[in-house]
């Protein structure tokens, strides 16, 4: 049974409030009265659009679970004249969950005409749990009733009949990781079709990553190419996030046509009614969808400044303060702020050691100037000293009657890591309260991975809006948003990265980090993102593959390791980093996620060491004999 | 088929560190060796033996894993003449897992004489995925193969055939929380039982929570209540981690007769074979078992002192840095410190303001020389008024042609944090580094919910050792500890809690914390262990129900809110302080857990800010009208 006669959908991608349910509910039930004076046969909401997604253990806040279960009535009664579809937490109080509470299913409604169909509510197929999700920790699965009852799984997916005028279509309800089935035993959207589908919804939470929308039209078209069936993409925009992580919804909710192609396309990151008719053999839309163009530098852009924005719009005043050192990060980190929040409730402070150089400074100055910022400079020499001269001159006496002393000396390290906490902790932080601001993090991904940086030092504020980007990422955004309009002077691009921490990293005198980013960033991705170990990367380097499969060129390996020790030398250094350095991570500030994998509730660690496997043992031993 | 011959088994209860396969099958096959001279029939070893379990996402690097799979083999061909027992991973490269990386199990695995038992790979049924668990993240469950591949469930379980001598008994596999059925819809040993297992074996990897061994021992009575047959309960010691948490694993690994009361039972915390032998009719145990009778303040007393000795085995030394400030927290966290690595690794600071009287300052003092502890005393008045200088004389200026000046103003608490950071990381932090001590927290988890502590200043240090004790838990125990040999000044619990930052806490005067203890501690619990939420508070309180629901004296709360309308308003402060402050919580340091729900990653919290239910809002109004 094909679509007939037109259809005219409405796909609210609404700004879903975690944890809020009444002002979701308020926003649902007044789109469901415009849709029905704009006469749409059908509106469709994203999944979870009451207690949104991301709220951690609060599912097992049974008082606030009911709460958002019955907000369901006032939508049903609100759906006279016109069919809902919206998804909620669905409660079955009469059963148990895993944990001993409440049964929950992460649900699908439909309703029309103040009441919902008949099994008008349709539960999740497929729980994800990777990356930042946990739907098994919270709802039960249909799968998991299926096997209780002891149902085929067929039975678990029938379309619902739908009024259109005077026909009925039939319309498969599907939740989100539904559609993802390729990794799965089940595949509901070609279950649907066995049962003559005329239109999928797939009602979606989907958080943005990076080349995410394509993957998801090649999976459309890839579901529906042996059966031709509409099919419509609900998703909702907003922040939410799970503490370490911050999550961008970008929308982007979708109506393709039988064959898959795009059908009308909702824009990124914006509350829009996306509104359609569709009609088998007629192309009502007037014109090509508009599909968002923006591609990596730019999504990435535009997920950050979205990201930001959103993250400060919870605070009493918009203003954020942070250090401005000269150096590429702080200089894409203020940029990113100005552009999220406003020149005006941006608050730069430089604190300069005397192992701070002028070009840095001046840089600073440059770039504060040219974003037209609140700025300041406190220098942080004297300070310093005192903490160094204090500790020096304080001894510990044993108490137990030998009255053993103890000295303090401070290492060169050890100074290097006092000038990063007075920074930190001592000048950002106390002025952030006092102008009531919020204290932002710097941190680049790199760095993050290697503990290049000081817990209570560069590793504090209450946001980390770029650490989910690697050293050259940095640098090509910051490129990307100076070939727009150039504020970020030149010399910050042309220095070497550097902490200007000690005499070691003088810029000045082209020392800077002992990272070299162009390699290490592909390293820490394969690490981070591809999952990879010293035992993988080592056997792509003796069989030459290694640059191809990190994306990093091959001569440059060569290049800065002449030999196999020198390789095998520095990979150990790394992994050793990356795993230690942990302990820094765990106490990070939350990061906004715009990679494949960011480090904190996404990439989950333990701090147990470092381990060589085997065959890494094995073959490094091959290699070196 | 009942036990007719004895039965030698050995329960192997090693300390197992995760991730380090290496190792744990060293110790493993040194067991099994050291079993058969000691003529064992059979050697059993705990859940995921070989790898660990607490591992995060490192089950994602499929290098690692094989390589845990494959010291399946070494162990195989270690069991000439002997069954053993172990968990380890299993791995199916021919499927996927529904993240689409290598499909693994949870498994347990048998073998005899060199070679694994026919079908000698047993798949956890009843992942757990509450707490710090995150089972089906990882490991792919045997219900879900029973549903790919249309089995009945009761296909899954089936007893090994085990030569004991010239007979065979059988024995029936489980793993860990296989046992632990009841919210389950699958009953593990109830399908064992149906067939002719004589001998139920759990492996597990249990980490200790308050009160567990007994409801253990309860479970067990109940399963084999109808059907008596032996029962084993293998689990492992050490500690293990997912960064924000460390989960002490106890042992108590227990042997139960066929009616399930105690045969024998392994120490807490201390490597052992348990050695018995099964034979029914008889009971050839020359005396009762011993069972631990640490019970409550004790049982947490010994798990604290583990953890932290085993958290700092790792480090090339085990000094610690605390700051002593002679209130109650450090007095504990000092006391603890010193029992787990000796009095002569522990380094104390004291750091007056003017507003730390000399009653704080004698009792740290004090208690330094009860401990026989490294102590010095380093004075923040200085550094504190040259910040406070400092900030105030900082000036911002508009860098946008206007020169628009913003002057700083540090108000009262930001003069207090001021402190407290001064003290943590430019002290603290900096003396720790130069002595390459650990520097350990000394927040308790009231102050943690409530945030009742400063970032970069009280949240901080690389381990909190009483963060999972309530205020009044952290007296107990001090007392606790006084009682056996008198360390803690009397001072010290007379004295009122208070920070000492700023003449509104003046202890001389009896000022202290603005928290009431003996009721606000027992709400933090009723959030964060109970689960509950305002409403379920405003319904006890008005029912006069919720002293006793949530253990504290009714006349207490009575007491301390004379009206309504004063418990609403705290109710209010303290859930919105709870939800609000978690933003600390998410930099905060590793906490040992040792309650129902701690802390960190085993209670996920998001940052959405406060809720209050239409029923609470309803039942307010009610109240207040």
């Amino acid at each position: 049974m094909p679509v007939q006669n037109p259809v005219k959908i409405a796909v609210a991608q609404l700004d879903i409030i975690a944890g809020h349910p009444d002002v979701n509910a308020a926003k649902i039930i007044s789109e469901i009265h415009k849709s029905k004076d704009q006469g749409d046969d059908i509106i469709i909401f994203p999944e979870l659009a009451i207690p949104g997604y991301l709220l951690g253990d609060e599912w097992e806040n049974a008082s606030f679970v009911k709460d958002c279960f019955l907000f369901n009535n006032e939508i049903i009664n609100a759906t006279t004249g016109i069919t809902a579809i919206w998804g909620n937490v669905d409660i079955d109080e009469t059963l148990r969950s895993e944990d001993g509470r409440i049964r929950k299913y992460n649900a699908a409604f439909i309703a029309y005409d103040g009441n919902l169909l008949e099994k008008g509510c349709v539960h999740k197929t497929l729980l994800p749990k990777y990356r930042e999700f946990d739907d098994p920790r919270h709802f039960y699965s249909a799968r998991k009733e299926a096997q209780d009852y002891d149902w085929r799984i067929e039975a678990l997916f029938n379309p619902f009949k739908v009024k259109v005028w005077k026909e009925e279509i039939n319309v498969g309800l599907i939740l989100c990781e539904d559609m993802w089935s390729d990794d799965y035993t089940v595949n509901p959207i070609a279950e649907l079709l066995k049962k003559d589908t005329d239109l999928i919804v797939n009602i979606s939470c989907s958080p943005w990553t990076w080349r995410k929308n394509n993957k998801r039209h090649s999976v459309v078209r890839s579901r529906v190419k042996d059966h031709p069936v509409y099919f419509v993409y609900a998703n909702n925009v907003g922040i939410q996030n799970n503490g370490k992580n911050i999550f961008l919804f970008d929308g982007n909710s979708t109506v393709y046509n039988p064959d898959g192609s795009l059908h009308k396309v909702a824009s990124d990151y914006t509350e829009e009614i996306l509104r359609t008719t569709l009609w088998n053999g007629h192309n009502p839309s007037e014109q090509s969808p508009e599909v968002s163009r923006a591609q990596d530098k730019e999504e990435t852009y535009n997920g950050l400044i979205y990201g930001i924005r959103k993250f400060f719009s919870v605070f009493p005043n918009q203003k954020a303060v942070l250090g401005l050192s000269g150096g590429i990060d702080s200089a894409l980190s203020a940029t990113l702020l100005v552009h999220a929040l406003g020149a005006e409730n941006v608050y730069a402070i430089n604190m300069p050691s005397r192992f701070n150089s002028d070009t840095t400074k001046n840089a600073a100055r440059l770039l504060a100037q040219n974003l037209g910022i609140h700025y300041t400079s406190i220098s942080i020499q004297r300070s310093f000293e005192e903490t160094v001269n204090e500790i020096e001159s304080s001894v510990f006496t044993r108490l137990d009657g030998s009255n053993q002393i103890t000295m303090i000396h401070l290492a060169g390290v050890n100074k290097e890591n006092i000038q990063a906490r007075d920074r930190g902790s001592r000048v950002l932080a106390g002025v952030a309260s006092a102008l009531g601001a919020v204290f932002v993090n710097n941190g680049n991904k790199t760095e993050t991975a290697f503990g290049y940086a000081t817990l209570y030092g560069d590793v504090n504020g209450a946001l980390a809006p770029i650490a989910d980007l690697y050293k050259t990422e940095v640098y090509e955004l910051a490129a990307f948003i100076n070939a727009k309009q150039p504020v970020i002077p030149q010399t910050i691009f042309d220095i070497p990265a550097s902490a200007e921490l000690s005499a070691d990293q003088n810029v000045d005198e082209g020392k800077g980090d002992p990272i070299f980013y162009p390699y290490h960033d592909k390293l820490v991705r394969a690490f981070v993102e591809f999952r990879m170990d010293p035992e993988d990367i080592l056997k792509l380097y003796v069989n030459g593959k290694l640059g191809e499969t990190i994306h990093c060129e091959q001569l440059l390996i060569d290049d800065y390791f002449k030999t196999a020790k020198q390789f095998i030398d520095d990979l150990e250094h790394k992994w050793r980093l990356f795993k230690i350095n942990y302990f820094k991570r765990i106490q990070a500030p939350p990061i906004i996620a715009v990679s494949k994998r960011a480090f904190g509730f996404d990439l989950r660690e333990s701090q147990n060491g470092v381990y060589y496997t085997r065959n890494y043992r094995y073959l490094k031993a091959q290699i070196l004999k």
